[in-house]
């Protein structure tokens, strides 16, 4: 199983007046996960839209078991959990990089689209690269 | 059960290069529920706050089935799921006010904390009036 | 001079650490008086943009006078300042709608931009339509 | 003159329907400049807050010069362009990383606060700190 790594300060922008990381950045924390785990496998999900090939989410699960801060320091553990088909499963693990302390876990299930909104199949090449990270 | 509405205009930030609103603002929609759903019951979670009492979120899980699209004009309706000592679960349909279209179903659960950030019971005249939404 | 004005509630969102609302969430405010000014005229932004013609933003000169806080009631006026043929400016004056108070004065210049992102002229139609707003 | 240079990539959840970064990221991609300067210099913005010290924006002027795409690996240079009693300004020069491109040139004033929101001196010691970057 592939496992991507990225870590990045908590911006200032990202927190709300609780004095914490506002929850829902970290959907687009672990969307950066993604897009860092394709590239990992040779691909670009830039590329991919360029190609009409679009990955919509479908689901999302998020577990939030403790805050992060302004300028801490945040990693994102991003594997691929389910790949279909049609679309597959990304997991997360949202840490805080100096402590290794869990953040939040997370989940989220997507479905291949066309450029008008369709569903559709994954590209072959796309569906065996992704599977070398199963 | 009482149920809060709410109606407004999918904003053009909100957007993303699919040509759709990205997922994460209707986490921040579902939020605008929770305060008028509070306000409705006569309450504020503003001036909740200001007493040092927080309701933090601890889990969502989001189930998109539909695009919204900017200037689209949103509605979502707001229940309380459930109510315990120490925290509740709100439950949420997100749809296309004009045409009643189902966009999101979503539910989050969330923690009593105080200032410190530690859990604690949520005050009985909270407590009391929040029961009044089941 | 044709004025439009708007009023919504500071989402939860919106804040930051400081505990008031992030000075980055202005600009999509004004963005929404822009998007209903063009609906007081007889036109719609998103028409305009399904037709190719798009109106980026090129300058921006926002100056902050007071804070606004999570739930505070807001007002945006916003009016057309300049008209051109390739682009225009729009002013706008963001108040505290319970006291009037002023919280931010901003200017936006945008320029018009065909789907290739070339510079274009206005459209006629679009041209007289926002010229009865100076 | 001290110049903080910091690169990241554009995220997807900063673009907009126009296939772009929609103008507001870029206010927060400065303030992650601004950050990264102050680290510089030997200082932390995020020490600064828990002593009850805020730099709160005033003013800011944002020229868009081209457009940033998702995935673009982008650059922000960050100097100290005046320093006040009470205050002073940020200037910035956002790039793309790979061409050099500039994208936007921008300037943040701001006034120095203390806990309840009232302006008052810089602190000495950041005032001296600060004074090594002009």
């Amino acid at each position: 199983m592939l496992e991507n790594t990225i870590e990045f300060r908590a911006r200032y922008s990202e927190t709300d007046q609780m004095g914490v990381i506002h929850h829902r950045h970290y959907l687009a924390w672990c969307e950066m996960g993604r897009t860092e785990l394709m590239r990992q496998l040779g691909s670009s999900y830039a590329e991919l839209e360029k190609q009409g090939i679009f990955l919509a989410v479908s689901e999302i699960r998020f577990s939030y078991r403790a805050s992060a801060y302004y300028d801490d320091l945040i990693r994102v553990r991003t594997t691929l959990g389910k790949l279909r088909s049609r679309g597959g499963r990304f997991c997360y693990r949202v840490e805080n990089a100096e402590t290794s302390k869990l953040l939040c876990r997370a989940e989220t299930d997507h479905v291949c689209l066309n450029a008008e909104g369709s569903p559709r199949k994954l590209p072959e090449e796309i569906y065996e690269l992704l599977k070398r990270a199963l």
